[in-house]
């Protein structure tokens, strides 16, 4: 019995916002697997700002995805079926299989995970994985937090910005959201235990930010970009930090936000820091020693949107990008 | 007999470019000195870019100076009088006296120098002064250049680029100096032994910037801004890095020049860090040790552009913003 497939695979590359028209879904066969590899049934599939890069020509931090590639992503999963000796049927596994219902694996990369009543699968697509494994990089290696400090983070009730402002509360500083609308802000304040939020839509980013940070910012995590980040230029401390996540504002911008105040990082003598959490994979086993603790003990709160079925992938996606999500956006896929 | 002073005051916040109208000259009577303290005599004083930000009101990495203040500066002098046990007469020292002719000190953050055949007064303000020591913390504590690399430095002819480029030189590192007009790139390439030089006033920086680094740019020391540093930024290899540490192009810019291609920090991961040499002095000796040596065997080559006399600093700081002298901006005080 042939089992169906089906993947989702980048038709065009978008000009500026993205389509569901640039997606095209396609039922394909699942191929038998051969002598060393693994079948896996994806649970679920993280959508992840990351992947708007991917769909454009040139260079960016990741190759871009080709057309009529299945768009890529990670996922959890459980194994079907097994030819090889380290995986069993009923494994859950951690991959980055894409945008697709299965997948086939010679086992490299592909990592078991231990799924508890504390530690849901999806867990590992956010806050214990990429999402919290970046906050945890970006926000303990490079911007370097001392009690007292103001840490500043922006997309702050997203899968990473979540998990960055709760870090720096369990640090001692005083912890400043910035989030799209009131929902947002105060799920923020009430519920994960920032000190401040400020809504970037009210329309006074610049003066409800000044309000928020009355001594200045000395951490900013960076996930947006454009005008945000001009505001926080212009109320950064004297040697300041920028771990420089994401830039999703401006993702699908056909004209890039000038900076107008660069300037700012000379005066201050800051240190920025562009990063990808791949790359500081060193790092790794103690940042999910830290989040593993956390999320087991239901100390680090995270929210989840879960999509149902694959093919709503594409419009949780575009949602996604115009922050229509609350915390982790997910896709449901079995 | 009373020795009289000629000081040079700051007498207007220049909007803009600065004009000779925003100082004034005021001749002085030298007090008496007091128990403890020094009399020096100014031979050189020090025009550097930074003094215009001292110029503005409101923040930047140093207090502003007060209308009628003397503007501040480095001089090398020497002691004609002394009450002062630790100084005596005829003792060459560095100090921070400013813009005047006479200084009086009490000894504290004045610094008795070795003057030589080979090492000149003035080489205390260059290449082993404050840029020679600002070149070296930037590139080697912060820029990090390693043997084949490509280190592009802007105003490389200056009194800080001319170093730097000779450090990298002297690191292995293929160095590509940005500087205006054809006699500085000559120089920079025939006479400082820079492997090239992009005149940005040619007309296609984009373009010659490119050529000149064929296998893109790993670190930048970014002195000038604006348009350079966007050319560059669209240059950079992944994990290239920025010592920052100025911008001249916008000191006297009425609106800054916006950065359009800010994210080219993110998708190169890059490490950028503003700095200004007064925080590193943990570095100086070691630096001081460097710079000594290849100044006193002639390895390191600099030029100075002297003005004569006092009366003639406003005239010679203006030219220097514009960028018309060769190297080192010194005026000659006695």
């Amino acid at each position: 019995m042939t089992i169906k497939n089906k993947q989702v695979l980048l038709a065009n590359r978008p000009h500026g916002w993205v389509h569901e028209s640039d997606f095209n879904i396609v039922e394909t066969d699942v191929p038998a697997i051969k002598d060393g590899e693994v079948l896996v049934k994806n649970l679920y599939l993280s959508l992840d700002p990351y992947m708007r890069g991917r769909m454009n020509e040139g260079k960016s931090y990741a190759a871009s995805a080709q057309i009529n590639d299945v768009m890529v992503g990670g996922t959890v999963g459980v194994v079907v079926e097994s030819k090889n000796p380290a995986f069993q049927v009923d494994d859950n596994v951690l991959g980055y299989f894409g945008w697709q219902l299965y997948g086939i694996s010679d086992g490299k990369g592909l990592q078991k995970i231990n799924v508890t009543d504390q530690i849901p699968a999806s867990t590992y697509l956010g806050a214990l994985g990429m999402p919290g494994l970046t906050a945890w990089v970006g926000l303990i290696s490079i911007g370097q937090p001392k009690a007292g400090e103001t840490v500043v983070v922006s997309a702050a009730s997203g899968a990473v910005g979540s998990v960055v402002g709760q870090l720096a509360k369990a640090r001692g500083c005083r912890v400043v959201g910035i989030a799209g609308g009131k929902a947002k802000c105060e799920y923020v304040v009430k519920e994960l235990g920032f000190d401040s939020c400020v809504d970037y839509k009210a329309g006074h980013l610049v003066e409800d930010l000044t309000a928020a940070t009355p001594d200045g910012i000395d951490v900013y995590f960076e996930n947006v970009g454009g005008e945000i980040l001009e505001a926080v230029l212009d109320r950064l401390n004297a040697h300041a930090r920028i771990p420089l996540c994401g830039f999703v504002s401006q993702y699908n911008a056909t004209q890039p936000h000038a900076v107008r105040n660069f300037g700012a990082l000379l005066i201050n003598r800051v240190k920025l820091q562009g990063f990808i959490v791949g790359e500081h994979s060193d790092l790794f086993p103690q940042a999910f020693q830290e989040l593993g603790q956390l999320v087991s003990s239901g100390k680090l709160k995270y929210r989840e949107t879960i999509a149902e079925g694959i093919d709503d992938a594409p419009r949780a996606f575009i949602g996604m990008l115009k922050g229509e999500n609350q915390g982790k956006q997910l896709v449901k896929l079995a």
